[in-house]
This record gives C-alpha cells, structure tokens and sequence, in this order.
C-alpha cells in the first residue's frame, strides 16, 4: 500500500500529464471520432473524470455535489452496472459539452478527490483511488493513439508534438534466446499494483522454445511487403485473408509510398520510414502472416513472461499467439468494477510489454493487454520466436 | 442585370449573413456531423468559399494564389467534373483545417472577389458571382438546419439563439381556395435571377382542385398521432411503411412526449408544443399518410403554383406529390455548374414556398426544392388539396 | 363484362399457361431466390393460387376448406391487410411446401372455382375472378424474368427453352414521329379489364415533340460501351453513377464479352449479341445515360400514351422519364386490393408497352407498369424523344 | 496403416451413408442455404465427391476424365490453392447442377477411385484416401446439422426421420469427477488416423480441478430462463450480451414456448422438451453465461482431455474454455490439404466430445472441433466445471 501522501501525488501528476498530452491540440481535434474504435480526446478527459466522481466520490465524500446530471449518460464507456451510456458510435456526434467545460469538470472533481483524502484515508478508499489512477494511465495511452489516428487520417496530415518520438531506432544485434523445457510460473505475484487479470498465479508447463532479442524492424517488414507477403494467402489466417481483401490493406496503417519511396505518418508529420525502427501498427493478422513467411512463429504470453528478463522491451506492445483467457482460478471484481476486465475474454488476443506511448509506471512483465486481432491503430509491434 | 455596386454589396451581405447565422456556436459544434446528411458548419463555411475560388477566382483572376492547395479536395461536395474530394460521410471526421483558418479562407477570398470586380465586370462575371450567392444562400438555409440537428439531437439539448423563431403562430381560419380546370402556364419568366430547373417556361392543363389557405397545425398532426396514425399501413405507401418501422418512428423529428405532454426541440431548446403552429419537420412519407386519413391529397407542384397568390406561405417548404423531373424542353447548364440541379432529376420530391429558415431573397414562386422522400430535418410541413 | 363461359375459359387457360411455362424446369429451378426481387417459381405458382383461395373461394364458396392453414402464411406477397407473412427475402430459403404440393394445391383451388362459378355468378365475382385472372398473367411474366434470372446467373448458363426467343430482330428504318403542341386525352375509357391507376381519364397538355418510331438497338448500344458511356459522370444522374460505382456496372444485364466478341445470355443460352435486336435489360438509369450520350431524351408516358398508334410496340417495357404517380382523381380500390397499386406510387418509374414475355391480353396503350430506377432483370427497352 | 480391402469397404461405407442421410429429403430440401453457415446438402454431396476426383483421381489415375469441369468451381469450399470458386453464400442460388446429376457425379468418381485402387496402392495414396473417408465424415455432421436448420426454420416444421434421435435421456445421477494438479500428457501419439491440428503430443500444467460426469440439462437451462439469465449482463461476455441483444435470443436454438409450454424442433418435429435429455444448440456465449449464473467455469480442452475417461460423453459437441490454437511445434500439411485446420486458428473455440450427429469412427478423445462463439446449429452442449 502505498503512503498517502505518495497517493496523492501519484494522483495529481497523473492528472496533470492527461492534460499535458492535449495541450498541443486545436478545440476542433477533441471533438471528432474518425472510426468506432478512436474517442474524442474530451470524451477521454471527461470519463476519467467521471470514473473518481461515480466510483469514489459519489459514495465516499458526504453532501458531494454532482457536477452534472446528464454526465453519467455521456461519459460511461461500457459499465452495465452503472445504468444507460450515449452508445459509443455517437461520442464524436456531441458538440457539448464543450472543451472548456469538460476541463472545468476535470478541476472540479480533481479539488473533490483531495479534499476526501484529506478527511478520510483507509485502504479501501486508497485502492479505489489507486484503480482510478490506472485506469486514467490506461486512457493517456489511448489519448495518443486517438490523437495519432485523428491527425494521421486528416488530408493535411498535421503534426502532434515535437516531442513525442513514436519511431526510435533500436541498433542491437538480433539474436535468438533459449529458454528450456519445464514448470514456470506464471502472474502477479508481488505487492504492487495489478489488474484482476494478472492474478491467479499458477504453473505452467513450457516446451524449449528460442525467442528474438529483438522486434522486427520496418527493414525486415519491407522485404515481406516486396515478396508480395500481402499477396500469398496460404502465409494468412482465413479470416486474415479476408481482412485483407475487403480493406484493400497493402502496407501497415500510416504507411504512405510516393514515387517508390516509403513514408509513414509520425507524431511529428510524414517522414520516410526509418529501416531499424522496430515496425509498428500492425494487426496480429499481419502478425502471423510475417511470422509464417519466416517460417517462425509468434510467441505465446507464457512464453514471453518467462523470456522477457533477457531482452529489452516496452516501444511496441507485442502480439502473442495467446487468445485473452481467464488465468486458472480467476475471480473477477465485485460490483461495476468487475466489468473492467473479465468481459472481454473472448476473441481477442493478449499483447505484452508496453509502448513508447505508455504511461510511466503503467506496465510490468505481468501485464495482460488485450484487443481483437484485426485493430492497428495501437502501437502495436512484433517479436518471433520458433 | 443587377448594376456591378448593388451585386457587390448583395454580395458582401450574403458573406455576412452566413457569419452571423455561426455567432452563438461554440468552436465543438463546427465540427460534428452526427448523420450523413448534416454537413459540419465550418464545411459550409469552407464550401461556399470555395465555390467563388473554383469557378470565379481561378479562371478569372489573374495571378491569383490559391489559398490552401489541399481545401479543393476538402470542400468539393459534389462536383465530379473539378476532381477528387473528401467523402460525404467523412466530413465530420475532419477537425483541420480549424475554424479559425476557415475564417481566414473566408476573408481571403471575400477579398479577392473584391478585387477582381473592381478591376474587371462583365455580364459573364456578374452572373457567375450572382450563381455563388445564390448558392452561398442555399447554405445558409442549411447551416440552420444542420445546427438545429446538430444541437437538437445533443442529450444536453443547448439553445441555439433567442432570436431565430422557428415554430411562429398563425392564427388566420381555414378555409379552401378553388381553382377552375384549364390550361396554366408554369415556371420562371421574368428578368431576376432563377436556377435552370425553374426555366423551360411551358402550359400545363390543370383539373378543378381546392387547396387549402393554411398550413397544417401541430394539433391537427396530434390528432392523428391519437387516431394510431403511425400504426395504420393503409395509411401509407409501402416503403413508407417500412421506413415507419425500420426507424422506429413515432412523431415528427424533434418531438418528445414527457409524462404525456408533448414538448419539441427548436432554437430556444426544449419547449411545449404549440397548437397553432404549422407542422415542421415531417417526411413526405408522413405527409402522404396524414393526408390519407384526413381524406385529402397532398397538391401538384403545379396546383402549388398556380394557386400560391391566394394564400400566404414561406414558414415551411411545403411537399407536393410532384416528383422532381425536368421541365419540358429543360437544358442544364455547361461544365461544371450544369451539376447544379439535373443530376438529381430522380427518386426526389419537389418542395414548394420557402421557410422559416430561408435567406432573405431565397425564394420566389417558381422556385424548386427538392428531397428525398425520408428526410425530415429541413423544416417541411404540407398543405392539403382535394 | 364477359361472358361466364368466356371468363371461365379465359381462368382455365390462364392457369395452364402458368404451368406450362415451368415445363422445362427441374424442380431444383423451382426452389432457388439468387437476388431478393427474384422469386422462386414455385412461390408464383402458389402465390397466384392464394389469391384466388383468399380473395374468391374463402368469402364466397360456402363449407370451403382451406387447403393448408399454412399456406396464407407462406403465399401472402404484401397484402397487410390479410395478416402476416414470410419477409420476401426468405422466400428462397423454403424448401417445402414441394413443388408437388403446389401442384395439388392448384388443381384443388381451380377446381373450387370452377365449382363456385358453375354455382353462382355475379357482376362482383366476375370482376373478382377477372382480377385473379389478370394478377396470374401478370406473375407469368414474373415467372419468365425470373426464371432467366435464375438459369442466366448460374454460373452452368443452362437453357430454358428452344422456343421462347427473348431477342427478335426488328428491321423497320428508324424515324421520328412529330406529335403537335395541344390538350390530349390520357388513361383508361373503355370497356374492359385495366387496373384502378389506368383510371381517372383526365386531359393533359402536350408540347411539341418527336418521338422514334424504333426502339435502341443492341448495336447503337454497343456504340455508347465504346464511347465510354459507362465512365462519363456526366450522362448520369447523381444516384445513377452511384449504382453504376458500387455494382461495378459495364454492360446490360447477361452481356459478356469474350475475346473481345460480345455474347448474351438468352433462353437459349450463350448467344453472340444480334446487332439488330432491340436493347434489354437495361436500368433507367442506363437508359437515361444513353438518351443524355445521344442528346436526345425519353418519352414522358403522356408522350407515349398518344403516339403509340404511330410505331409497333410490345417488345421490350420502355422506360419513361414520368415517375408512378396517381392520375388526377385517382381512387384505390377498396380493402386488401386497394394494395395492389396505389401504395407503391413513389420512387418508381413508369414502364410503358409490353414485352415478348408479356402475357396474352396482358397489356394495353393505357398501361402502366413501374418499376425501381436501378432494376434490370425485366425485359426493359429504351425509345428516344427529342 | 490400414489394409488396403479394409480401407477400399471403408471408404464405399461412407459413400454410401452420406446418400442413406439424404434418403429422407425431397428434392427441394437439397438446394436451399437459409443461413451462410448452412450450405444445400447437394453441395455437401457434391464436394467431398470433388475432394476426392481433385486431390487424388486428377493427380493419380492416368487418363482420367474430369467429370464436369465447371465443378470445380462449383464445388471448392475453401482452397485458395486450387482456384477460384462460388462464394459460399451464393451455394443456395445455385439450382444447377441438378440432384440427379450430383449423384451421377458420385457413383462416376467413386467408380473410378474403385478403379485406382484396384491398379495402384501406396503409403501416400492411402493416406490421401483416409483423409477423403475422414473429410466426408465430417460432412456428414454438417449434413444432418444443416438439414436440421434447414427443416427445422421452414414454417411448415416437416419431419426429417423417425430414427434420428436427437434429445437422448441421460439419467445417471450428476457427480463432480476430482483431478490433482500436475504434469499430463495431450495430443494425438497411437497408430490411428488423426488430423494435423492432435499432432504435436505435449506436456500442460493442470492445477486441481473438477469436472461434471454429467452434461448440463434442458432442465437446469430452464431454470437459468426462469432466473432471467438472458436478461442479467453481469453473466455475460460484452460480446455475448451484444448478440443477445442485436439477435433478441431468449432460449436455445429451435426451442419454443406455446402456452407456457416448452418445445423444440427435433428429427421427428416438435416435441415437448425433455427436461433430463442433455441441453443442446446453444453458443459458447449460453454456456458461459449459464456457467457463471451456476457460479461455475467451463473446462479447457485439456481439462476435458485429461478428465474424459471417467464420464460418458459424444452425445453433444462440449464447448471449452479454450481457444482454438496451435499445439506447440504444431507443423500444418504441404499444398491444399494444408488449409484443412491451421488457418482457421484465430477466433474459434474448441469443442470436444462428438454428438448424436457425429458419423461412425469420425471422434476420439483427442480431436479438436472448432467454431466461432456465436454459432448454435451444431449439436452443441455443455459440462461445467470448478
């Protein structure tokens, strides 16, 4: 448990840095929602704002005033539990509230939050505030990516930040680790902070497997582009191939070729593709197929968690071969904090490691991310093994 | 031929107006496009600006410097004949270019027209920039519409302005005009300016018909709504029908019945429905079926014409039964402006008067609006016939 | 009013018609729906009996018992009145009743008219029976457009029948009928059968106008192909080149080129195009982008209604430029047969003529077919008018 | 390996027990797909006759005469490898090939395999003929599940046999079955045939765990019902409760309820429920749901594995927790035979066990059945675990 104090800190920072990744952004940018799967950047500020005010505020802090009546129906993202929510495909159809107000809901509820723990501490209340300060972790992920998908996929391709480098360069020497048959153990087991999700800790019975040292750079995924790897359905899942057929895919998402020379779309406008960059904002499709033209494979999570001490990561969140399942002897949350998770173990996959747009402290070697296999827009890379 | 001083200034009004019509919006609600059909403001903005670069500024003015090379491809709506343009849905996708820059688009070209008029004047120019204002109207007819969607269908309901009444009382008696069979002479004749679809002045032979010299009221409609209208299929076309029950539909657009007093949304935000006041924002579907079972028709666009100097309208545009088709001997306009009107020539409905939202100078009686028959958030009524 | 003999005659032969078209079929052919407007035969031959069953022999013939309860459930088209149904597009999907059971069902349902007539005659059931009558000639022609859907678009091509030639030669020279500016009489003012929108004979008010005395031919057609019809935005109407986009739209309806020949699918399977041949299965909009390419246009059905005594027609369904709508004056017929017309009076286009799978007595000057702009598999033609 | 007499009587069984399940259906039955996933059983009996003239006649027997050579467009499932090919949802719009000539297309090749082998024997031809003997068995599921479907959906409810015994009453007490935690062995290691994805015999890790010897019942299901289970999201994947939802599922497949009685649609039609035969037609979403509401879990594959000798099982499909992917060092196939299993290894569950449907020989402990989470014409069921 951490020491209030620290707690309370921990939670303003992390206040502060959501507001901190829009600062570079026009009113107009917070507003739109380009595809289901992109939020507005307000809706994102409001509904970390919402999540303390309806989890912890609303029950906690006496003669608490709620902000807004009609906020619980625009900014719920998916808690059943919590009543009815402006369906998902709608956020970037609301104009209102306004940017200006949802900030003023952001300073309102954060002065609440203080002045609760300044009355009251106890380890219920500071693990209730403990997961708020995640889950809005989670969601300054997510603000990249929207923003990135946002400004990527406008015709005038504007620029974010010039600070926020999304394609650093990694020059080690690729190498295979091997790791030998036998019982592992697998989950969180330590006193830190985890999700639902990475409890359960138990064994595993692993066979020798090797594992890159290294994630696949745009180079390597270059020549799979030129071997016409987008063309060979037998290198494909089915349902991949059909992915790829009815979206006309040809390259990974931001990837732009003009008169033979490759670009992407980075945080700081178009650039040409960087060769040693590990590759990003792929699909697991895409994933398998370039791990079938290798005639390697994708690694599963197990095996990742037992290998990942021996090889740097944390710039792309790496698919694993591993469907999202519920660990043996999981036990889901009570109450609306058990949808967080244990709702979604099914059809998508578990990626590992974290990415450059991951929120300091927000990952570990047990974290579970999960989404379903044809999305992109995450910064999502891949390490084979065979 | 309006003198060259007088144009300018209907010119430089009209640029106005279209401002003034954006003064209450906050930046959020320029962006959004919450149906297919509501183009976001700051798109109109842009779009009529362009129209005055494309097919004035370009070809005419000499040396003239294009303001953005990327906004043709932006605020195109439909003009195959100039190039490659942003898809229709897609439009609220776009948070840049800003407001901010819009306007300055705006003032760039308003300038430059400027420029270019007091320079040069011709019969050719001034009918261009005369078509440019007129569509500029066009717009501005539609930023009012797609405004009051834009905030109607908000779950916050926000006002749009104290100022714009769009549901007046009329208070004047029913009562029915008659028109004698006989040989009538239809479409546009004299020296003011007109679309191409009102030319191709011509005769039509007309039957003895009644037409009624008041809109329909709310109340009226509420008695059909009591009387299961919605329910009755004998009532309606087929496809009305399926439109009916597909989109769930109930009421008009904007109506909400509230512990079983019926309120709607209009420009001042949520407010009782008023009796008196012509029925607004209604389909041709709903029309055709209100006008079934108070055993009546909707009139001719013909009937419409003919009999319009006998009663007064422009608070709705008013369904007929006419299908939108060409004017014998219709000719549409070379190039690119001859996409205006004629391509739409099938599966529309003509609307007759003008309503409360149309600019000033915007309508006349030979004038042709046209819709789909499902489509509801312009601010339609109907005027029965027998 | 014919006589009962005649009437009862003119039943039984109509009713053998309708099985002798399905002579060639396997009973396979008699199954299948490939596209929603497609019917299977098996659903003509049953439908065309249920109306006879529901509307004749339940109301009239005393002790009737129906044949299956299920029956109404299965063969109702779209009559609401009459309660519930299979949705259209399931229709293929049916497996039973078997086409042997619809057999029975139509011999036991003509028998029970023959019966009922040899009983009891009036004005009322004549003009029932004589109705019946007309709705099964009208699914004959159904039968064979649907048919040739269905044999034309396996990808086997099988023939449907050595004797039923759906691409007569026509060799007359092509010239202009001139039709003089005046009032014209127009619908439906003798004796015999015509349906409730042939009614309401009412005057109209003509133009001057030339009308062809030929319908397009395949070879003028082909003409238009070359010219790169199908790629000049321009001849089409917004919604036109929509389809012609999105369905990847190049030829008419069972064109195929091979080797640079062009070759249809007929009835009796894959023939090379006669040149001299009438143009068929071709959309309005088709029809419209060929009259723009020609700088000619298409008839209203007024025009066609009174020059029709001056060329042959009866090939091919012309396509006018009028949209279906009621005449002045129009009344529908009362109850579930008020359905028949009238409720599909928007968004279609009225067809005038008659084709080569017109049934016998199946047509007349005054009437008016209507079809969807976009729909093709009937035996639809085009006829210029400048 | 099998001898090559017993093989040949292997094979010529199973040729003719795919005709002895179609001996109940009339014609029409074997052309109709009311669904996607159902295909016309003239397909079924179709394509795996040309799984055998493709993979072994065309390659193996000199001189052999392609029966038809548009069947191999026809006929083609899935393999990308050997051409193109029908899309699946148009195998319903296809009346031709005829019944009569699918089954001349059958004895025609399993003449000439007849021939082949009383020529020729070898490893390789024997193995490819068992996998043919194998892909037809497994049609022969399909084929009585989509009978089922496709009977079972016809308003008029026919019969398919009296002899298909769908709902088996199992009366053996309900007890839990313990297994300790350890190491055990999974996967295919004995003499016999399996296919490609039980290969790669491998050792998993299994905590404590207990497992039913009893198949959940329509009983228990009913009172999941009662408990508005269908109504209570916290039971439910968020994709599960969005199917619920989207589709307006209340029960099982083929159940309903008429006057508060409960039936469901079996071979011998409808019938009451039995209440102690094994629940059946449900989705992986049902059994989870219900799962959860018995605060219960679902086994794995390997849990299954382990525990199945100490319960009765193969009446219905198990769905398991687990889902459907390589085992580690999994190899797929060479050529086309190598698209039978890996490339559908994304987004499917596993289902152990085998049902009422499944053919003679076609299951053993270790094969792996595979289908999305949402699909519930298979004879699917449940056993819970803890």
């Amino acid at each position: 448990m951490i020491a209030i104090d620290n707690l309370l800190d921990f939670f303003l920072e992390t206040r502060q840095y959501s507001e901190a990744i829009c600062k570079p952004l026009e009113i107009e940018d917070y507003v739109v929602q380009p595809i289901v799967d992109v939020s507005p950047p307000k809706w994102h500020l409001g509904h970390t704002t919402w999540f303390f005010e309806e989890f912890i505020l609303k029950a906690h802090l006496k003669n608490y005033q709620i902000f807004d009546d009609d906020f619980s129906f625009v900014f719920n993202s998916y808690y059943e539990a919590v009543g009815k929510r402006v369906v998902r495909s709608d956020r970037g159809n609301m104009s209102r509230p306004s940017v200006k107000r949802v900030y003023e809901y952001r300073s309102y509820v954060t002065a609440a939050i203080k002045t609760l723990f300044e009355i009251e501490q106890s380890k219920n209340l500071n693990d209730l505030l403990e997961i708020g300060i995640h889950h809005e972790k989670q969601h300054q992920e997510l603000l990249l990516t929207d923003i990135k998908y946002i400004l990527g996929n406008n015709p005038l391709q504007p620029k974010y930040s010039e600070t926020f480098l999304d394609n650093p360069i990694e020059n080690h020497e690729q190498d295979w680790v091997s790791v030998e048959e036998g019982i592992y153990e697998i989950g969180h087991d330590s006193e830190g902070f985890c999700y639902d999700n990475e409890l359960g800790f138990h064994k595993v019975y692993l066979h020798d497997f090797e594992i890159s040292n290294k994630l696949v750079t745009n180079g390597e995924y270059i020549d799979f582009i030129k071997n016409n790897g987008y063309k060979k359905f037998e290198l494909w899942h089915a349902e991949g191939w059909d992915w790829v057929n009815q979206n006309n895919i040809k390259t990974p998402m931001y990837w732009h070729q003009i008169d033979d020379v490759w670009y992407y779309y980075t945080a700081q406008g178009l650039q040409r593709i960087a060769l040693n960059a590990p590759l990003c904002h792929i699909s697991y499709f895409e994933a398998f197929a370039f791990s079938q033209w290798k005639n390697c494979r994708i690694p599963t999570e197990f095996e990742w968690e037992i290998a990942q001490q021996f090889f740097p990561w944390g710039k792309r969140w790496e698919w694993t071969e591993s469907a999202y399942l519920p660990y043996p002897k999981y036990q889901k949350a009570d109450g609306a904090l058990g949808e967080y998770n244990g709702k979604f173990m099914v059809n998508q996959k578990v990626l590992r490691g974290g990415s450059v747009a991951t929120s300091n402290k927000h990952t570990r070697y047990t974290y579970r991310n999960f989404f379903q296999p044809n999305l992109r827009w995450q910064f999502t890379g891949l390490r084979l093994a065979k």
